[in-house]
């Protein structure tokens, strides 16, 4: 039995927990891959508010965790497979056993899809990417290749217009995105700095020490088609780690992100979510570590009994 | 002319600032006090995520700041003292004359009420504090001294039992606090951890090299009694800084924080908000930065058109 258990560890669950456990509420973490989550395998992170010359992932990642388990924050290898609402009480399946919560939060994140070619993984982050707002700043005056044909893929090919030279899109099959957007693309193809290429499905990324050198396609007529690259940012989709909540009564939206209301509290009672898993979300470490630390003060007041009780104003309201 | 101001220079506008500028976004700050704001002026933040062992909040502040300037934020010392909604362009009257803006995004913070005794301001973060949930934890097994007599202080020193081994509770006149909370306070009023004194108004907060050692409080009949403590918490309000705004057509609520939405947009179309001067506020450094950096991307949005777009779909919809 835990007053608190946080199903994920990146930056929103050791953020909170840093709250939480320095406020002497018993917090266990149960995290079934890398403590830091993204952050932790990103390579240099330029954005994390507070660190002038940027940071690295790894060490991001080290550090919350030292923070929150110097105030007494537990963290456990694990998986949970079930969130069940006992009303007062929570009970969590994990691949060792059940575990008993007063309140839960959901901070296991999501996932950028992945197109599997070679070299994928070998290159992430040295040159391939899947967040245009973090890395795309890294490719001033570059060539870029984009993989994707939805809105992400054009939105975020005319955002990495500002830094890139020339964009090569690659789209597998036709264009899928809003008529707005199609139009809005428009006129970065009659300048010549994003071209289209239809029907090219990626086939291998290729680089050397230096990172990404060209992205080799194939074209619907099955010829090999080269794109010399500095980088590429790969845009099919995102996929939330939320399978686990599936039969159980919490909320998701279409795509399976959880639904959170102004105190980051799900529809059941007691069961809150921060960071990417949560419907709205940004993607960014920050508004993630943010989330954290606001759901924790959220979950002080549930425990408190303040949350739902109306009676009790707020905290600005006194004089 | 300029692309997004920002009215404060604290960690919501900081963190905005890396955002907007990294993304060549023009990005004005305007300051009328210190960069950094309250985290600034504040000694050794404790639970500023990514910080292990802590951080001074001078060198947070300029960590800050140097990082916001690395991707072009201008700074400029200034006090913005009304903002004008006209339509595609806000104008904002300052002490240096007129500036345009397509987005402003306010972040003055807020200020905690002060009594004004003497020794408030010298023993500052050195045994005067303002913030339970960032300061209390420094008083585990000591005494502590709590002044107000409203919902915040009852609050407050509820959750300060957690650390302090007895609390003096100074209440200038009666308790002005809900029934729940006043129900609340109950058993801690019996079992001896909190003394409540009612109509004892503060006169001098007393201390050493090591910090406070007692507060002087006068009685009603006016006579002054010592309370020994290691240190004073005062909670006896908040105070927006949302003055400027009063001609303006940005919502406030009745304590004067700004309304936003989802979008941390206020009900005037590119007037964003964030930090401690939004309704809501957590009153945490992390919150903060992390709505900033939700804030600069909601900005971003708006200024490509497509915040109030319904026609485009939000990006974690697109496959």
């Amino acid at each position: 039995m835990h007053d608190v258990v946080m199903v994920g560890a990146g930056p929103a669950a050791l953020t909170a927990a840093i709250y939480t456990t320095r406020e002497d509420i018993d917090t266990l973490l149960v995290e079934k891959g890398v403590v830091g989550g993204l952050a932790a395998v990103t390579d240099v992170i330029d954005n994390y508010p507070g660190f002038s010359k940027g940071v690295h992932g790894l060490e991001l990642a080290e550090s919350l965790r030292e923070q929150a388990e110097r105030f007494g924050a537990k963290i456990e290898l694990g998986e949970v497979s079930g969130v069940h609402d006992e009303g007062e009480l929570k009970r969590l399946e994990t691949t060792s056993g059940d575990i008993l919560a007063k309140a839960v939060l959901i901070t296991t994140g999501c996932d950028y899809k992945k197109t599997g070619v070679s070299g994928e993984e070998e290159y992430y982050a040295r040159g391939v990417h899947f967040c245009a707002t973090c890395d795309g700043a890294f490719y001033r005056d570059k060539r870029l290749v984009v993989i994707g044909g939805g809105n992400s893929a054009l939105q975020e090919s005319i955002f990495l217009t500002r830094y890139a030279t020339h964009i090569d899109l690659l789209v597998r099959s036709n264009i899928k995105a809003s008529d707005v957007l199609q139009k809005e693309i428009q006129p970065y193809l009659d300048n010549g700095k994003i071209t289209v290429h239809l029907g090219v499905t990626p086939k291998e990324i290729v680089g050397d020490d230096n990172g990404v050198t060209k992205v080799i396609g194939t074209s619907s007529d099955g010829k090999d088609i080269d794109f010399n690259t500095d980088g590429v940012f790969i845009f099919i989709g995102l996929k939330p780690n939320t399978a686990f909540l599936k039969n159980s009564k919490v909320k998701l939206n279409e795509q399976g992100f959880v639904i959170t209301d102004n105190n980051l509290e799900t529809n059941v009672k007691g069961i809150f979510a921060a960071g990417d898993v949560r419907s709205g979300a940004t993607m960014q470490i920050a508004s993630a570590s943010g989330e954290g630390a606001t759901a924790a003060l959220k979950i002080r007041e549930y425990l408190e009994g303040r949350l739902h009780n109306p009676k009790v104003e707020q905290l600005e309201v006194t004089p």
